[in-house]
C-alpha cells in the first residue's frame, strides 16, 4: 500500500515530542503526515515540518478544532498531557478520525470508557501509543511464555522500568504535575510494567492488586516511585516498581513451571535494528536476538494504519485487541493508584 | 600453608550432601578431612570415603559424640537437618570445635543466639555454608553496589530463587518436613535472596519485612513459594521471590540512583572457573567476567580454614564478620515466616 491508499495522519501540536513518531509515519509505507496543528505561529510550525521531513503539502492548521474538520485527516496522533485525552479524544472520534493516543490513555479508566464509548458509536480505530508492544521481539516473547512445552505456566513476573530524571523534569515535566499528568511515573512507567506482567499472563487480568509500603509521592502528591503486586490464582502472582528517581533500567523477568524469560532493554531496546531476550528451559540459557528491519515506533504506525486501512477499504470493523489492552492496563494503573491512596488496601478487581 | 598446618575437618555423616563438600576440602591447601561420623555400618563409611578421594587415614567414627571427641579434628561441617542444627552445633562448640553450618543455621534466631553463645563461650570460630559469598564475583559485586560514583545509593533489589523439584522431593526431602527443616523454601532458596537484598544494602537491616499475598504452603504448613517485601528509608525497598516449584532462576537486579546490577545464576555460577555479570551506568552497560581458580565452595573453605587458622596458630579471636551475616538472615527469614504466619502483617525490626 502506498500512495493515494496511504493512511493519512493528522498530529496534534508540533513540540519536540512528535519527532520519533513523525520520523516513524515517514518510515512507514502505509501512512503518512497529512496535517498538523500549532498552537504557536504558523511560520514556526512550516519550519518545524521542514526540519523533521514532512510531506511538502502538509496543512498546517492554527487549532486542533480545525485539524479534526480536516477532510484529508483519516487518523491523529495526540501526544498532549493526559487531563486533555478525554476531551480531545472524543471530540476526534466524533469526527470520525481514527485514534493513536499516547499512555496513559486516561487520567483513569472511567474517563476511558467514554473515549471507548466515543471509539465505538463512531466506528473508529482506538490505539494507544506504546511502542514496544509491537517490537517484533515482543511477539517472539509472547511466543515463549505462552509456550507450554518451553515456558510452562506463569509462576511469577517481575518487571521494573525506571530512569533517573533530571531536576529540571521533577520540577518542570507534566509527568509530574497534577494538573497535567496526575498518575506520575505509576502511569508513565509503571505502564510499560504492567503491560509486561500482563503479557507473561495472557493479558488475563489479576485477581487483586496492592501497591508496596515505601512509595514516593512529590509535595504536590504525584507519584515519583513505586512498587506494586498483583496476584492471579493462589501462587501466581506479579511484581512492579516503577520510578523516575533510579537509573534506567526496563527488566522483565518472568518465571513459569519449565522456563525463565529474561529482558533487560524493554521499553526501548538498546539497539534500534535488533532486540535480544534470554530464555532458560530445559537446564539451558539460550540468547535470542530478533532482527527488526524498522524501529518499533513504525511497527506500531504500520499496525495502527493497517487497522485504519482494513476499515477504510474493506468496510472492517474495528479491532477491539489493543483497545482491550489499553483498558486491562488502565485497569490496573488505577487499582495501584487506589491502593496508595488507601493505606496500601488491596484491591479486588473482580467485575472491573 | 599446607600439611602439619592445615585445619582438620571432621565431617558429621557420610550422605551424598557432603561429596560437594568433601571436594572442596581436598582443593583447599589450608584445610583436609581428618574424620567423617557415620550412623551407617563402618564398611559403608569406609567405601564411601575411597570413592570420594578422603585422606587415607580420615578416621572413620560410628558417633556424633565420637567425633567430637577427637582431638585430631579442629573444625566440623554438618550437613545435617535443621531442627538439629542447635544441639549438634551447641556440643561441638563446647568441645572447642569450630564451626561450619548449612543453612539455615537455625529454625530461628533465637535458636541461632543459643549458638552465637556458645560459639562465644569456647572461642570458636562460626560460618554458615552459603557458598555463593565467597565466590570471587560476589567480592566485585559488592564493589559495585557500594561505589557511589558508578552505582549511587541502591533504591531497590529484587532477587529470586527458585527450582522446580520434582514429585518425589516435594513428597520426601527433608526440606518439606516440618520436623526437619520446617522454614521449607524460604530456608532454603529464600535464604540465598535474603543475602542478596542485604548485599545490595550494605548489610544494613531493613525496617520493616512483610510477606506478601500469594505464598504457597503443603499441608503440613511447609513454604513451598513465597514473595516478600523488605523496607529501608523511604524510598529504598527490596523483593525476593523463592520457590519449589518453579524453573530454575537465580537473579539479582539492584537498581540504584546511578547504576544498576544483574546477575543470572548468582547461588550456583553456570561455570565453575568463570562468573559474569552486568553492570549498567552512565548510560553504558558492561559484561564483567571473574575469573574463579577454584569452585565457591573451595574458596568458602578456604576462608573458613585461614579464620580457624588465625585462631589456632596466632592466639586471634573469632572473627564476627560471616557470624553477623548469618544471624541477620535469620532474622529476616524469621521475619517472612512471622509476617506469613500473621496473615501478612509487617513485621518492625527496630531492636531486634
Amino acid at each position: 500500500m502506498s500512495g493515494d491508499n496511504q493512511i493519512r495522519i493528522g498530529l496534534i501540536t508540533c513540540k519536540n515530542i512528535v519527532r520519533k513518531l513523525s520520523r516513524a509515519i515517514n518510515l512507514s509505507l502505509n501512512a503518512t503526515i497529512s496535517a498538523i496543528a500549532t498552537t504557536s505561529s504558523i511560520e514556526e510550525a512550516k519550519s518545524f515540518t521542514k526540519s523533521n521531513n514532512f510531506p511538502p503539502n502538509t496543512k498546517i492548521h492554527s487549532s486542533y478544532e480545525s485539524l479534526l474538520e480536516d477532510p484529508d485527516v483519516d487518523a491523529v496522533y495526540f501526544p498532549i498531557p493526559t487531563r486533555l485525552h478525554l476531551e480531545w479524544a472524543v471530540r476526534a472520534a466524533r469526527k470520525g478520525k481514527h485514534i493513536l493516543l499516547d499512555k496513559p490513555v486516561a487520567l483513569n479508566v472511567s474517563e476511558f470508557d467514554q473515549i471507548v464509548e466515543a471509539c465505538a458509536v463512531n466506528g473508529v480505530q482506538f490505539m494507544d501509543g506504546t511502542q514496544w508492544m509491537h517490537n517484533p521481539r515482543t511477539y517472539k516473547i509472547k511466543e515463549f511464555v505462552n509456550d507450554l512445552e518451553s515456558f510452562g505456566l506463569t509462576k511469577t513476573v517481575h518487571s521494573c522500568f525506571s530512569f533517573a530524571a533530571n531536576e529540571d523534569f521533577l520540577k518542570h515535566d507534566i509527568r509530574v504535575k497534577p494538573g497535567l499528568d496526575g498518575l506520575g511515573a505509576l502511569g508513565d512507567a509503571g505502564w510499560y510494567t504492567i503491560q509486561a506482567i500482563l503479557l507473561a499472563n495472557d493479558f488475563k487480568l489479576p485477581k487483586t492488586v496492592a501497591a508496596l509500603p515505601g512509595f514516593v509521592l512529590n509535595d504536590a502528591g504525584i507519584v515519583l516511585a513505586c512498587g506494586a503486586l498483583f496476584n492471579w490464582e493462589e501462587g501466581i502472582s506479579g511484581t512492579i516498581y516503577c520510578s523516575f528517581l533510579a537509573n534506567l533500567t526496563m527488566e522483565i523477568t518472568a518465571i513459569g513451571t519449565k522456563g525463565t524469560l529474561r529482558v533487560h532493554d524493554f521499553v526501548i531496546p538498546y539497539r534500534e535494528t535488533e532486540a535480544a531476550f534470554t530464555t532458560s528451559a530445559r537446564g539451558c540459557v539460550s540468547e535470542h536476538k530478533v532482527m527488526t528491519e524498522l524501529p518499533q515506533e513504525a511497527c506500531m504506525v504500520i499496525e495502527f494504519a493497517r487497522l485504519v486501512g482494513e476499515i477504510k477499504y474493506r468496510g472492517a470493523k474495528p479491532d477491539g485487541f489493543w483497545l482491550s489492552i489499553s483498558r486491562k492496563t488502565q485497569l490496573l494503573v488505577d487499582a495501584v493508584k487506589e491502593s496508595i491512596d488507601n493505606n496500601l488496601e488491596p484491591v479486588f478487581l473482580s467485575g472491573r
